[in-house]
Protein backbone atom coordinates (compact mmCIF):
# COMPACT_ATOMS: atom_id res chain seq x y z
CA UNK A 1 0.00 0.00 0.00
CA UNK A 2 1.18 3.38 -0.72
CA UNK A 3 1.18 5.68 1.93
CA UNK A 4 1.89 9.76 2.02
CA UNK A 5 5.07 9.02 4.25
CA UNK A 6 6.23 6.83 1.63
CA UNK A 7 5.70 9.60 -0.86
CA UNK A 8 6.87 12.47 1.49
CA UNK A 9 9.72 11.43 3.64
CA UNK A 10 9.53 13.01 7.14
CA UNK A 11 12.42 15.29 6.93
CA UNK A 12 12.74 15.63 3.73
CA UNK A 13 13.21 19.63 2.91
CA UNK A 14 12.07 18.99 -0.97
CA UNK A 15 9.28 16.23 0.24
CA UNK A 16 8.00 19.44 2.68
CA UNK A 17 7.79 21.72 -0.38
CA UNK A 18 5.82 19.27 -2.73
CA UNK A 19 3.62 18.78 -0.17
CA UNK A 20 2.98 22.22 0.52
CA UNK A 21 2.46 22.98 -2.95
CA UNK A 22 0.72 20.86 -4.53
CA UNK A 23 0.15 21.09 -8.43
CA UNK A 24 -2.80 23.29 -9.64
CA UNK A 25 -4.27 21.91 -12.31
CA UNK A 26 -5.29 24.93 -14.29
CA UNK A 27 -1.45 25.87 -14.71
CA UNK A 28 2.41 24.78 -13.92
CA UNK A 29 3.01 28.00 -12.97
CA UNK A 30 1.74 28.80 -9.34
CA UNK A 31 0.31 32.35 -9.37
CA UNK A 32 0.99 33.78 -5.90
CA UNK A 33 2.37 31.04 -3.66
CA UNK A 34 2.67 31.96 -0.02
CA UNK A 35 6.63 31.72 0.42
CA UNK A 36 5.76 30.84 4.37
CA UNK A 37 4.29 27.60 3.84
CA UNK A 38 7.12 26.34 4.84
CA UNK A 39 10.51 26.99 6.83
CA UNK A 40 12.83 28.29 5.51
CA UNK A 41 10.72 30.27 3.16
CA UNK A 42 10.04 28.53 -0.07
CA UNK A 43 10.24 31.13 -3.81
CA UNK A 44 8.29 28.36 -6.38
CA UNK A 45 8.13 29.09 -9.36
CA UNK A 46 6.83 26.13 -10.94
CA UNK A 47 4.67 22.85 -9.41
CA UNK A 48 3.40 20.40 -11.96
CA UNK A 49 2.38 16.86 -11.19
CA UNK A 50 5.89 15.24 -11.34
CA UNK A 51 8.31 18.55 -11.10
CA UNK A 52 8.77 21.74 -9.19
CA UNK A 53 11.02 24.66 -9.31
CA UNK A 54 11.95 27.25 -6.74
CA UNK A 55 14.97 29.41 -5.77
CA UNK A 56 18.03 27.63 -3.95
CA UNK A 57 17.98 29.47 -0.28
CA UNK A 58 21.76 29.33 -0.47
CA UNK A 59 22.20 30.88 -3.93
CA UNK A 60 26.47 30.50 -5.94
CA UNK A 61 24.51 34.20 -7.55
CA UNK A 62 21.77 35.84 -8.14
CA UNK A 63 18.67 34.00 -9.39
CA UNK A 64 20.07 30.43 -8.77
CA UNK A 65 17.14 27.68 -9.43
CA UNK A 66 16.92 24.23 -8.34
CA UNK A 67 14.34 21.87 -10.52
CA UNK A 68 13.37 19.11 -8.63
CA UNK A 69 10.73 15.58 -8.87
CA UNK A 70 7.75 16.41 -6.91
CA UNK A 71 7.88 12.66 -5.66
CA UNK A 72 11.03 11.68 -3.64
CA UNK A 73 14.26 9.87 -5.49
CA UNK A 74 17.46 10.22 -4.52
CA UNK A 75 19.34 9.69 -6.71
CA UNK A 76 18.92 8.96 -10.58
CA UNK A 77 19.31 5.60 -10.17
CA UNK A 78 16.44 5.40 -7.55
CA UNK A 79 14.41 7.37 -10.39
CA UNK A 80 15.89 4.95 -12.79
CA UNK A 81 14.41 1.66 -10.89
CA UNK A 82 11.61 3.39 -10.03
CA UNK A 83 10.80 3.37 -14.07
CA UNK A 84 12.04 -0.18 -14.08
CA UNK A 85 9.73 -2.24 -12.02
CA UNK A 86 8.72 -5.81 -12.73
CA UNK A 87 5.98 -5.87 -10.82
CA UNK A 88 2.79 -6.43 -12.47
CA UNK A 89 0.20 -4.71 -10.17
CA UNK A 90 -1.54 -1.88 -11.03
CA UNK A 91 -0.02 0.31 -8.12
CA UNK A 92 3.34 -0.77 -9.36
CA UNK A 93 2.36 0.25 -13.00
CA UNK A 94 1.56 3.18 -12.11
CA UNK A 95 4.07 4.29 -9.65
CA UNK A 96 6.58 3.14 -13.13
CA UNK A 97 4.61 4.94 -15.43
CA UNK A 98 4.45 8.15 -12.97
CA UNK A 99 8.55 8.41 -12.97
CA UNK A 100 9.04 7.54 -16.44
CA UNK A 101 6.76 10.86 -16.64
CA UNK A 102 8.91 12.23 -14.59
CA UNK A 103 11.97 11.77 -16.46
CA UNK A 104 10.73 13.39 -19.58
CA UNK A 105 9.29 16.38 -17.58
CA UNK A 106 12.75 17.02 -16.38
CA UNK A 107 14.21 17.00 -19.63
CA UNK A 108 11.12 19.29 -20.65
CA UNK A 109 11.29 21.97 -18.09
CA UNK A 110 14.69 21.98 -17.89
CA UNK A 111 15.19 24.58 -21.09
CA UNK A 112 12.11 26.38 -20.17
CA UNK A 113 13.28 27.36 -17.01
CA UNK A 114 16.90 27.84 -18.41
CA UNK A 115 14.77 30.74 -21.19
CA UNK A 116 12.58 32.13 -18.12
CA UNK A 117 16.03 32.08 -15.63
CA UNK A 118 18.10 34.28 -19.13
CA UNK A 119 15.20 36.65 -19.67
CA UNK A 120 15.23 37.85 -15.91
CA UNK A 121 18.62 37.96 -15.18
CA UNK A 122 19.80 38.87 -18.76
CA UNK A 123 22.87 36.23 -18.56
CA UNK A 124 23.47 33.90 -21.53
CA UNK A 125 25.85 31.93 -19.83
CA UNK A 126 24.65 29.03 -17.28
CA UNK A 127 25.37 25.93 -15.44
CA UNK A 128 22.82 22.85 -15.06
CA UNK A 129 24.52 20.93 -12.43
CA UNK A 130 22.40 17.41 -10.72
CA UNK A 131 24.55 15.82 -7.76
CA UNK A 132 24.12 12.40 -6.79
CA UNK A 133 25.88 10.99 -3.29
CA UNK A 134 27.82 12.46 -0.91
CA UNK A 135 30.95 12.25 -2.51
CA UNK A 136 29.34 14.55 -5.45
CA UNK A 137 28.30 16.90 -3.16
CA UNK A 138 24.78 15.90 -2.99
CA UNK A 139 23.38 18.24 0.13
CA UNK A 140 19.66 17.17 -0.28
CA UNK A 141 18.93 13.69 -0.75
CA UNK A 142 15.83 14.00 -3.21
CA UNK A 143 17.04 14.82 -7.26
CA UNK A 144 17.39 18.09 -8.01
CA UNK A 145 19.18 20.15 -10.97
CA UNK A 146 20.79 23.43 -10.46
CA UNK A 147 20.81 25.94 -12.94
CA UNK A 148 23.33 28.22 -12.30
CA UNK A 149 23.66 31.60 -13.69
CA UNK A 150 27.24 32.52 -14.68
CA UNK A 151 27.48 36.60 -14.80
CA UNK A 152 30.58 38.27 -16.19
CA UNK A 153 32.14 39.40 -12.82
CA UNK A 154 32.52 43.82 -12.39
CA UNK A 155 29.86 43.78 -15.21
CA UNK A 156 26.24 44.66 -14.39
CA UNK A 157 24.83 42.33 -17.26
CA UNK A 158 21.47 42.67 -15.85
CA UNK A 159 18.81 43.77 -18.44
CA UNK A 160 16.19 42.23 -16.49
CA UNK A 161 14.07 44.98 -14.30
CA UNK A 162 16.78 45.55 -12.23
CA UNK A 163 15.62 43.18 -9.37
CA UNK A 164 18.86 41.35 -8.92
CA UNK A 165 21.19 43.01 -7.05
CA UNK A 166 24.56 42.61 -8.57
CA UNK A 167 26.27 43.29 -5.33
CA UNK A 168 25.64 39.70 -4.60
CA UNK A 169 27.82 38.37 -7.52
CA UNK A 170 31.15 36.39 -6.15
CA UNK A 171 33.44 34.28 -8.46
CA UNK A 172 32.61 31.06 -9.01
CA UNK A 173 33.43 28.56 -6.72
CA UNK A 174 33.26 25.02 -6.63
CA UNK A 175 30.02 22.87 -4.81
CA UNK A 176 30.76 22.28 -1.34
CA UNK A 177 33.48 24.67 -1.09
CA UNK A 178 33.53 28.36 -0.66
CA UNK A 179 30.68 30.76 0.83
CA UNK A 180 27.29 30.71 -0.02
CA UNK A 181 25.51 33.50 1.23
CA UNK A 182 21.73 32.97 2.46
CA UNK A 183 18.93 34.12 0.00
CA UNK A 184 16.81 37.64 1.35
CA UNK A 185 13.59 36.78 1.54
CA UNK A 186 12.48 40.08 0.34
CA UNK A 187 14.81 39.47 -2.52
CA UNK A 188 13.81 35.92 -3.27
CA UNK A 189 9.95 37.12 -3.51
CA UNK A 190 11.18 39.58 -6.57
CA UNK A 191 13.43 37.92 -8.02
CA UNK A 192 10.56 34.04 -7.89
CA UNK A 193 7.58 36.58 -9.21
CA UNK A 194 9.94 38.00 -12.48
CA UNK A 195 10.60 33.94 -12.99
CA UNK A 196 6.63 33.11 -13.06
CA UNK A 197 6.22 35.62 -15.28
CA UNK A 198 8.42 34.88 -17.43
CA UNK A 199 7.96 31.18 -17.52
CA UNK A 200 3.72 31.85 -18.05
CA UNK A 201 5.05 33.68 -21.35
CA UNK A 202 7.69 30.68 -21.93
CA UNK A 203 4.60 27.91 -21.88
CA UNK A 204 2.27 30.84 -23.64
CA UNK A 205 5.14 30.54 -26.29
CA UNK A 206 4.69 34.82 -26.05
CA UNK A 207 8.52 35.42 -24.86
CA UNK A 208 10.28 37.45 -27.03
CA UNK A 209 14.10 37.19 -28.05
CA UNK A 210 16.72 37.88 -25.60
CA UNK A 211 16.64 39.31 -22.61
CA UNK A 212 14.02 42.05 -21.55
CA UNK A 213 15.17 45.36 -21.61
CA UNK B 1 14.20 24.24 -46.95
CA UNK B 2 16.27 21.80 -44.24
CA UNK B 3 19.57 21.01 -45.73
CA UNK B 4 22.14 18.28 -43.87
CA UNK B 5 24.44 21.15 -43.60
CA UNK B 6 22.10 23.10 -41.33
CA UNK B 7 21.68 19.59 -39.11
CA UNK B 8 25.24 18.61 -39.07
CA UNK B 9 26.81 22.47 -39.22
CA UNK B 10 30.80 21.37 -40.75
CA UNK B 11 33.57 21.82 -37.78
CA UNK B 12 30.90 20.60 -34.83
CA UNK B 13 32.60 17.57 -33.62
CA UNK B 14 29.08 16.10 -31.94
CA UNK B 15 27.35 16.73 -35.16
CA UNK B 16 30.32 14.52 -37.08
CA UNK B 17 29.86 12.18 -34.53
CA UNK B 18 25.59 12.11 -35.14
CA UNK B 19 26.47 12.36 -38.96
CA UNK B 20 28.90 9.12 -38.49
CA UNK B 21 26.56 6.98 -36.60
CA UNK B 22 23.33 6.83 -37.69
CA UNK B 23 20.21 5.05 -35.29
CA UNK B 24 19.99 1.97 -36.07
CA UNK B 25 15.78 0.80 -35.80
CA UNK B 26 16.43 -2.27 -34.13
CA UNK B 27 18.24 -0.75 -30.70
CA UNK B 28 19.28 2.57 -29.10
CA UNK B 29 22.34 0.34 -28.21
CA UNK B 30 24.77 -0.37 -31.13
CA UNK B 31 26.02 -3.51 -31.17
CA UNK B 32 29.96 -2.90 -32.62
CA UNK B 33 29.86 0.28 -33.21
CA UNK B 34 33.82 0.95 -35.02
CA UNK B 35 35.31 4.09 -32.98
CA UNK B 36 37.57 5.08 -36.02
CA UNK B 37 34.74 6.21 -38.23
CA UNK B 38 35.53 9.90 -36.90
CA UNK B 39 38.72 11.47 -35.68
CA UNK B 40 39.63 11.64 -32.62
CA UNK B 41 37.92 7.97 -32.18
CA UNK B 42 34.42 7.91 -30.60
CA UNK B 43 33.85 5.40 -28.15
CA UNK B 44 29.68 4.95 -28.64
CA UNK B 45 27.50 3.69 -26.35
CA UNK B 46 23.95 4.94 -27.55
CA UNK B 47 22.58 6.26 -30.34
CA UNK B 48 18.92 6.86 -30.70
CA UNK B 49 16.89 9.25 -33.75
CA UNK B 50 17.19 11.92 -30.74
CA UNK B 51 20.26 11.53 -28.32
CA UNK B 52 23.45 9.82 -28.50
CA UNK B 53 26.69 8.81 -25.43
CA UNK B 54 29.81 8.07 -25.79
CA UNK B 55 32.81 8.45 -23.84
CA UNK B 56 34.85 12.02 -23.26
CA UNK B 57 37.65 11.95 -24.97
CA UNK B 58 39.25 14.32 -22.22
CA UNK B 59 37.69 11.98 -18.90
CA UNK B 60 37.60 13.70 -16.18
CA UNK B 61 37.71 10.29 -14.45
CA UNK B 62 37.40 6.84 -15.41
CA UNK B 63 34.10 6.12 -16.99
CA UNK B 64 33.65 9.80 -17.97
CA UNK B 65 30.31 10.03 -20.51
CA UNK B 66 28.41 12.75 -22.30
CA UNK B 67 24.89 12.48 -23.61
CA UNK B 68 24.42 14.73 -26.37
CA UNK B 69 21.49 15.66 -28.85
CA UNK B 70 21.42 14.17 -32.08
CA UNK B 71 20.35 17.93 -34.00
CA UNK B 72 22.52 21.09 -33.74
CA UNK B 73 21.43 22.78 -30.73
CA UNK B 74 24.02 25.01 -29.03
CA UNK B 75 22.66 25.54 -25.48
CA UNK B 76 19.56 24.62 -23.69
CA UNK B 77 17.81 27.83 -24.76
CA UNK B 78 18.41 26.83 -28.84
CA UNK B 79 16.49 23.58 -27.78
CA UNK B 80 13.62 25.70 -25.82
CA UNK B 81 13.41 28.04 -29.02
CA UNK B 82 13.02 25.39 -31.39
CA UNK B 83 10.81 23.73 -29.32
CA UNK B 84 8.67 26.58 -29.29
CA UNK B 85 8.44 28.11 -32.72
CA UNK B 86 4.99 29.23 -34.34
CA UNK B 87 5.40 28.59 -37.72
CA UNK B 88 2.66 26.48 -38.76
CA UNK B 89 4.23 24.76 -42.04
CA UNK B 90 4.84 21.28 -41.84
CA UNK B 91 9.02 21.42 -41.71
CA UNK B 92 8.82 23.71 -38.29
CA UNK B 93 6.16 21.77 -37.18
CA UNK B 94 8.14 18.59 -37.39
CA UNK B 95 11.37 20.04 -36.01
CA UNK B 96 9.13 21.45 -32.75
CA UNK B 97 7.89 18.19 -32.31
CA UNK B 98 11.43 16.10 -32.85
CA UNK B 99 13.05 19.28 -30.41
CA UNK B 100 10.01 18.49 -27.72
CA UNK B 101 10.88 15.14 -28.13
CA UNK B 102 15.11 15.48 -27.64
CA UNK B 103 14.09 17.04 -24.61
CA UNK B 104 12.23 14.52 -23.13
CA UNK B 105 14.48 11.95 -24.45
CA UNK B 106 17.94 13.29 -22.89
CA UNK B 107 15.50 13.24 -19.24
CA UNK B 108 14.67 9.80 -20.10
CA UNK B 109 18.69 8.63 -20.52
CA UNK B 110 20.06 10.14 -18.33
CA UNK B 111 19.10 7.90 -15.75
CA UNK B 112 19.10 4.83 -17.56
CA UNK B 113 22.99 5.77 -18.87
CA UNK B 114 23.35 6.24 -14.91
CA UNK B 115 22.79 2.74 -13.85
CA UNK B 116 24.71 1.89 -16.75
CA UNK B 117 27.43 3.93 -15.37
CA UNK B 118 27.52 3.09 -11.86
CA UNK B 119 27.22 -0.73 -12.37
CA UNK B 120 30.48 -0.63 -14.76
CA UNK B 121 32.28 1.15 -12.98
CA UNK B 122 31.34 0.20 -9.46
CA UNK B 123 30.70 3.85 -7.96
CA UNK B 124 28.00 5.32 -6.12
CA UNK B 125 28.24 8.51 -6.60
CA UNK B 126 28.68 11.04 -9.48
CA UNK B 127 27.79 14.20 -11.09
CA UNK B 128 25.32 15.15 -14.10
CA UNK B 129 26.84 18.53 -15.29
CA UNK B 130 25.78 20.58 -18.88
CA UNK B 131 27.37 23.89 -19.41
CA UNK B 132 26.06 26.75 -21.25
CA UNK B 133 28.47 29.16 -22.90
CA UNK B 134 31.71 30.16 -22.45
CA UNK B 135 31.86 31.54 -19.25
CA UNK B 136 30.06 28.26 -18.48
CA UNK B 137 32.97 26.63 -19.61
CA UNK B 138 31.46 24.91 -22.59
CA UNK B 139 33.93 23.74 -25.00
CA UNK B 140 32.21 22.04 -27.56
CA UNK B 141 28.61 24.55 -28.78
CA UNK B 142 26.29 21.50 -28.82
CA UNK B 143 24.22 20.38 -26.08
CA UNK B 144 26.09 17.63 -23.97
CA UNK B 145 25.75 16.40 -20.49
CA UNK B 146 28.73 15.04 -18.81
CA UNK B 147 27.84 12.15 -16.13
CA UNK B 148 31.40 11.94 -14.47
CA UNK B 149 31.74 9.25 -11.63
CA UNK B 150 33.34 9.91 -8.13
CA UNK B 151 35.52 7.55 -6.72
CA UNK B 152 36.62 7.68 -3.03
CA UNK B 153 40.39 8.70 -3.74
CA UNK B 154 43.27 5.97 -3.10
CA UNK B 155 40.55 2.82 -3.20
CA UNK B 156 39.61 0.65 -5.47
CA UNK B 157 35.97 0.80 -6.09
CA UNK B 158 35.34 -0.73 -8.95
CA UNK B 159 33.44 -3.82 -8.78
CA UNK B 160 32.94 -4.22 -12.18
CA UNK B 161 35.35 -6.51 -14.71
CA UNK B 162 38.54 -4.55 -13.64
CA UNK B 163 38.67 -2.53 -16.88
CA UNK B 164 38.99 0.67 -15.37
CA UNK B 165 42.65 1.62 -14.64
CA UNK B 166 42.12 3.34 -11.08
CA UNK B 167 45.85 4.65 -11.97
CA UNK B 168 43.69 7.48 -13.89
CA UNK B 169 41.99 8.44 -10.90
CA UNK B 170 42.54 12.26 -10.06
CA UNK B 171 41.24 14.62 -6.92
CA UNK B 172 38.16 16.50 -8.83
CA UNK B 173 39.08 19.50 -10.64
CA UNK B 174 36.46 22.10 -11.52
CA UNK B 175 35.47 22.43 -15.29
CA UNK B 176 37.84 23.66 -17.91
CA UNK B 177 41.04 23.90 -15.34
CA UNK B 178 43.25 21.73 -14.29
CA UNK B 179 44.77 18.58 -15.95
CA UNK B 180 42.55 16.29 -17.87
CA UNK B 181 44.45 13.42 -19.75
CA UNK B 182 43.19 12.05 -22.86
CA UNK B 183 41.55 8.73 -23.22
CA UNK B 184 43.50 5.91 -24.31
CA UNK B 185 41.40 3.93 -27.19
CA UNK B 186 42.12 0.79 -26.15
CA UNK B 187 40.80 1.33 -22.76
CA UNK B 188 37.77 3.56 -24.31
CA UNK B 189 37.33 0.71 -26.14
CA UNK B 190 37.13 -1.64 -23.12
CA UNK B 191 34.94 0.68 -20.92
CA UNK B 192 32.50 1.49 -24.27
CA UNK B 193 31.74 -2.16 -24.53
CA UNK B 194 30.67 -2.67 -21.15
CA UNK B 195 28.71 0.17 -20.97
CA UNK B 196 26.63 -0.81 -24.29
CA UNK B 197 26.36 -4.38 -22.37
CA UNK B 198 25.24 -2.85 -19.25
CA UNK B 199 22.79 -0.13 -21.21
CA UNK B 200 21.29 -3.26 -22.87
CA UNK B 201 20.32 -4.63 -19.58
CA UNK B 202 18.62 -1.19 -18.58
CA UNK B 203 16.36 -1.22 -21.68
CA UNK B 204 15.90 -4.68 -21.19
CA UNK B 205 14.78 -4.64 -17.41
CA UNK B 206 16.94 -7.41 -16.59
CA UNK B 207 19.82 -5.52 -14.82
CA UNK B 208 20.28 -6.66 -11.20
CA UNK B 209 20.57 -4.66 -8.20
CA UNK B 210 24.35 -2.62 -7.61
CA UNK B 211 27.26 -3.38 -8.87
CA UNK B 212 28.41 -6.58 -10.77
CA UNK B 213 30.85 -8.42 -8.50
Amino acid sequence: MSTVAEHYPIDCPFCNIANAYLPDPASPIPSSPDPAKVDPQCHLILSTPYVLGFLDILPIAPGHILLTTRRHYRTLIDLHKATSTTAQDWASRRAAEESLETSRALGEWLPRVSQALCKVTGIEDWNVVQNNGERAAQVVPHIHFHLIPRYQEGRRENAGKGKVDVGMLKSWRMFGRGAREELDDEEGAEIAAELREALQEVIQGTESVGPKL
